[in-house]
């Protein structure tokens, strides 16, 4: 997945950028075959500003249509371009679907992906007897009233360090399926419905078929705590849809020591 | 502009809907020779629907870009379709940067435009040092803190009946250019700046200049009563640039007696 050295070459140093981007239009995050991809667009404009072949490492890939507000990347950069000129420069040549939100100076060791201790996610729904056009690529539509309290009682039951090799796409056979998840808040903001998922990290498709599952589970009047059975089968066959891709955001990745206490161009 | 008599033929019924839009991809309101236009794949959706072919007349054209959220359309119908059927029927042909929200039977004498008594409309600005992805088709991006209060004091001096002309695209040579402006609330969410300005009715890009000069007022630190300068000018040279229209939504149209009196699908 990682290619390089994890330390840094002689006479470069180490940078972490702070990006947002509407997935919409994109391949989703990683360099592929074809089509456009955030790393492919973000790796042509570094070589653009800085005539240097440079290679980014995010905390974690992103599927084609899923958004971030705060997706965070390390890359190796020589000369002496400043935190700034760099996040302006590259503002400038990237198209208005993705920027670059602030640009950080970190230790030779700091890892995109190994060094997040923790990442959130959000999880929009538009809930609304009526389709928005404004929504159609920012949200999952559900037409019928979901209960708030359903939706809470549900998710309360996914805190904690668990296996769920239910909620995951597929399992390599050597796969490790226990995933820690911290925090799961609720929220319902005008016609949406906000959940804010907070874990160590997440599993191929996880925080999807999650939502896509307390869906089906609310469609079907199934109790809040069948969600346990799902669990314990470890079997994706008894979990349900995968939601839309254009209602999940990566929000923030955190890490230690935080990204705040670095040399920041913002 | 209107084609066709204002009153009912006799066996059909006449209906307002209610719709909204993303106006991203159309190209304004009106069918015109080519492109892509909400008037124009409305009345296709119609006809399908009802094997009528139907003129659909709206409280006033929206340029290429310009949302709605509230845009009230009337159209003469034969036949018995139910306003419920007619709504769903639409939305399920409809592309999803348009839908129906609502339908009326209305008076044989309501006129979508003539019986409107006031219009509001929404502009957001987007005020942030740096562009977001997800506000590019949805607000204007204006880069420097503007002041709140400040724009407050330069709206204060449109509020009232005045001759607007400076504040009009083209003034065609008998034009009328006075109306009355009876609100324009101005509040910071978050990082958007929205304006709600309330009127009988606008000219042709009004709210858009008056936004683009108000920007450039602030711009050039001049005081806000600057405004009444340019107003009693009446020369579109003296005002400023002419706004984004991603920014720009109707939001609402008022009639009397008020669609809520009204028959309706929901």
């Amino acid at each position: 997945m990682v290619s390089g050295n994890r330390s840094v070459e002689r006479g470069k140093r180490r940078i972490a950028l702070e990006i947002q981007y509407d997935g919409t239009r994109f391949n989703g995050w990683q360099v592929q075959g074809e089509g456009r991809t955030i790393q492919g667009e973000l790796e042509k404009s570094i070589e653009v500003l800085t005539r240097q072949k440079i290679r980014v490492i995010a905390s974690g890939r992103t599927d084609s249509g899923v958004h971030a507000l705060g997706q965070i990347v390390h890359l190796d950069i020589a000369g002496d371009i400043s935190l700034q000129r760099l996040c302006i420069g590259l503002n400038g040549i990237l198209d208005r679907d993705v920027s670059v939100k602030n640009a950080y100076r970190c230790p030779s060791d700091f890892h995109a992906r190994f060094s997040a201790i923790e990442r959130e996610y959000l999880y929009l729904i538009h809930n609304h007897p009526q389709r928005s056009p404004f929504m159609q690529y920012r949200a999952m539509w559900v037409r019928e009233k979901l209960d708030i309290d359903y939706l809470r009682r549900v998710t309360a039951h996914l805190i904690g360090e668990k296996d769920f090799a239910s909620f995951c796409k597929k399992i390599s056979s050597d796969g490790n399926t226990v995933r820690r998840i911290s925090r799961i808040e609720v929220d319902a903001i005008g016609e949406l419905i906000v959940f804010r998922i907070r874990g160590n990290a997440f599993l191929h498709n996880m925080i999807r078929i999650m939502i896509g599952t307390i869906i089906d589970m609310y469609r079907s009047d199934v109790p809040p705590d069948y969600i346990l059975e799902i669990l314990k089968e470890r079997d994706r066959e008894m979990s349900g849809i995968t939601a839309s891709a254009f209602g999940l955001y990566l929000n923030r990745i955190e890490y230690n020591p935080p990204l705040s206490t670095m040399e920041s161009a913002f």
